[in-house]
């Protein structure tokens, strides 16, 4: 690896006119790291929104399988980034290198999954509708739809994921996939990073011929707003936090012309645990739940924040079991000192509340992050109490105790939209608490049985979205192959003669796509 | 017929609760019609929404059969609707009565063709992931995902269509169909006919034993800033003006929980006449185009407002036949005061620009609507002059005259969001101005070739949408089957057991649907 330039990214080239210097830190010791990153000018966002929009009209026209070839371009060129990369990235994030090496995997394996999706060609949601010239009392034209990208989009990297969340994650792979250019604020929090994966991408992209402006990166603070108000710029993926979220989605809103906006923002995750399974296996749960609690610094969007469960002399016994192991877990560090000082502000919210109780853990000090373990009163939940419903990122969970199966639906009703819901039980308590899955349903993205929320699988059925405020656009997810849907939009052709429809809508079926064609799912040529 | 009765429908129930009473109008004399109809309450459009948030839970959890009978049901009850029926909608709007009767049937097709996307399942978008024990490093889960309703829709009836576009139209169908209940706000230009299709779809409602609340009705001029800013509310569907669907997409983004709406507001359907065309056959153009142009006296979302074509002789002769024929025209009665009114301000504002010239109609007066020719200069266009971007709703339209095909390019680069553009050319036309597809898709949801945009066949492959002023959100359309995906939203369940699975994931595919399983469409059972 070349030495950190920290240019912005613009149309293929670099860029540095700013004055204002900015510098990654070593997450673990907060001393600066080598190498200085240009905030970019309101006139580099400007331009790099133009550069996208430049390569708009190209990009989309491109076949699936080009767009294809560069997603796998992207995926060979991070799995060859080596352990100089992964020890950068373990400097910024104080994630451990063994994270950082399946999280490579995971986001070039996500490319090569929506490269997939692109041969598969199921993306371009083909329709046809055969003139009807004998019909009566009108004839009907031929009518032909597909999809295409919307434009330019803006992506915003997450911090807690800095490669699979990031500048080549899953809203830049969508984006990409759907025809669309990207323009990436870089987090402030993992900028070299960003450096290395974006030269990753716009080496795939020079060797696969895209036009120039198909990614670009723009570093800085306040960069963003600027960003999500340009008029070329057509929709934002986002990932963070409610009060940012909110923002780009108001500014959206806002502007001359409104764009969609898919923020995944907040979710606390609740997990019931039923009578039968705390009687079969209390003990397994109690590890497993803590162990989920914990992993990665509880740094998860799926971090099980709430655990919910009836009150009994087994669950009493659970919950103690949880504080234990809660108490033997050893601190650690976290993301950034602005992650930290949030947990810190998190718990002193729980500690603060009269109607919660600390269950567990050492008094937060330090520079890392000590687990804890609180239970809180059930009116807060049915009450709405916003202190429940707040996610404290970080390695902390709260128990609820409800007194009977209706008040366990009153606890839930009161929940606000959420990423996952996780139901722990034995077929005998699934038979009598039959009504949640209907329930939970309206509340979240995905339902797990018998597992824990982090982990989310990158596949065709993920579904990693919800109801607000888990995510500003319930009918969106981030993860998984669906996440393409939020950057494409319809287009109709009317009688338009063969040889000048798109290939997707063509009679021979040149693709071999499967369409629905007056009615009926075929992949047959007409 | 029974008498009017003009109450709000709130859960089945009629109500009646406020003091304020409104009047519908004879749309040819301005005479009020007999029978009162009570302006909804606070206290009933809040009961209104909340009889719907009370049905959505057992609504959504019916099977996609029993809803499609119900839409069958309504359909068979629109089209029972009699002469005396048609007799009502034509005094409310001065729509003529053949006109009426083929959107009643228009209205009832709709309604069964959500009934057979219902019965075909492809709306579910099931996927299914199967679990894979032994992968490494870790084994994937089950996972599998289906599409469930929003919950309720708030929807707004158009001036133009009173049944296509209303009480039981295409959001009112969609929204049914995707498993939402609908309170629908009457449009104040045809409370009588609503108050008849409404009692239509309750008749539907009791004879499918759906639950109360499945659809409910309001009355009112003010009512619909309370409906959209409820909190049950969680999506909004509008056909209407581009000030009327803003409005309501800036109360939606403000609210605590911002939901998602779909506004088909303004858009002036450019028509492209290219060189050979007029060569072949000016006249036949100049014909079919004044047709389309007049048709409903102009008062369609899709009608054009704008024809552009290439400096030439040909074009010029064109030209002046289409001002013969316009001038040829009889005058026509609008839907209501209110549209005569704003079609009287939007041509001053035509004649009043010192850079459009008027070309043929008789001055606007009386109480009908006189139709109009206009010429603009191609710098309104190119410069982005407002001007032209404002749809004029009534019989009128305007040409531009562009020097070449660089500055046809430049003239609809300048252009806003459409619903429509059309093309009319021949072969050689296509193969010299070959970029124009690919321009047009990146401005429209529909492109037409040698047709006329008035006229939107509802199918599987219709878009009835577009970029912004066109709608709020270009990837939805409000016309044809994929208007239902506006309403869905994806849930994924993971590790559950088969029997606690929604039938249209269960492994022996008991709907025998076809689902996305491990990446490949199947209708087989696992």
């Amino acid at each position: 690896m070349t030495q950190i330039l920290g240019h912005n990214y613009i149309g293929g080239q670099r860029s540095a006119a700013g004055g204002l210097k900015l510098h990654s830190v070593d997450a673990t010791t907060g001393d600066n790291l080598p190498g200085d990153f240009y905030q970019a000018t309101p006139e580099e966002v400007d331009a790099a929104a133009k550069a996208a929009a430049s390569a708009y009209p190209a990009y989309r026209s491109l076949s699936a399988e080009r767009r294809a070839q560069f997603l796998d371009a992207i995926a060979d060129e991070l799995d060859a980034l080596g352990d100089d990369f992964v020890a950068v990235v373990c400097r910024e994030t104080a994630l451990p290198a063994g994270r950082i090496q399946g999280e490579r995997g995971r986001t070039s394996g996500q490319m090569r999954l929506f490269a997939k999706v692109l041969r598969r060609g199921d993306f371009y949601g083909a329709r046809i509708d055969q003139a009807l010239p004998e019909r009566q009392p009108l004839p009907r034209p031929d009518l032909r739809q597909y999809r295409i990208g919307l434009g330019p989009v803006a992506v915003f990297g997450a911090s807690n994921f800095p490669l699979a969340f990031s500048t080549a994650g899953g809203d830049t792979a969508s984006a990409l996939a759907a025809g669309c250019p990207v323009v990436f604020k870089a987090h402030s929090g993992h900028m070299a990073t960003a450096e290395w994966v974006a030269d990753a991408i716009i080496r795939a992209a020079e060797k696969t011929e895209m036009p120039a402006g198909v990614f670009n990166m723009i570093f800085g603070g306040g960069v963003g707003e600027a960003l999500v108000k340009h008029p070329a710029i057509q929709a934002v993926g986002f990932t963070g936090s409610l009060k940012g979220g909110r923002a780009l989605c108001d500014m959206a809103a806002a502007r001359a012309q409104p764009i969609p906006v898919f923020a995944e923002m907040s979710s606390i995750n609740p997990v019931i645990v039923l009578p039968q399974a705390l009687q079969a296996r209390a003990e397994t749960v109690a590890r497993d739940l803590t162990a989920s609690v914990v992993q990665g610094c509880g740094q998860f969007c799926t971090n099980p924040g709430l655990v919910i469960g009836i009150r009994s002399p087994q669950f009493s016994a659970f919950v103690q079991q949880v504080a234990a192991l809660i108490a033997e877990q050893p601190a650690q560090t976290m993301l950034n000192a602005g992650t930290l000082s949030s947990y810190g502000k998190g718990l002193q919210k729980l500690l603060a509340h009269s109607a919660i109780e600390h269950l567990a853990g050492s008094a937060q000090q330090g520079n890392q992050a000590q687990p804890q373990l609180f239970k809180a009163d059930v009116s807060l939940l049915i009450n709405g109490d916003e202190v429940l419903q707040e996610e404290v990122f970080g390695p902390t969970t709260v128990f609820v105790e409800v007194a009977d199966q209706a008040q366990l639906s009153a606890a839930l009703n009161g929940l606000h939209g959420q990423l996952t819901a996780t139901i722990i039980g034995e077929p005998a308590d699934f038979e009598q608490f039959g009504e949640l899955t209907a329930l939970l349903e309206q509340k979240v993205g995905r339902i797990l049985l018998n597992g824990y929320p982090t982990g989310v699988e990158v596949c065709d059925s993920m579904v990693h979205g919800g109801p607000y405020p888990a995510t500003s656009d319930a009918r969106g997810t981030s993860v998984g192959t669906l996440a393409i849907d939020r950057f494409l939009r319809p287009v109709c052709f009317q009688n338009y003669p063969d040889s000048l429809l798109p290939e997707p809508l063509k009679n021979a079926n040149p693709l071999r796509i499967q369409r629905l064609v007056d009615g009926k799912p075929s992949r047959e040529a007409l």
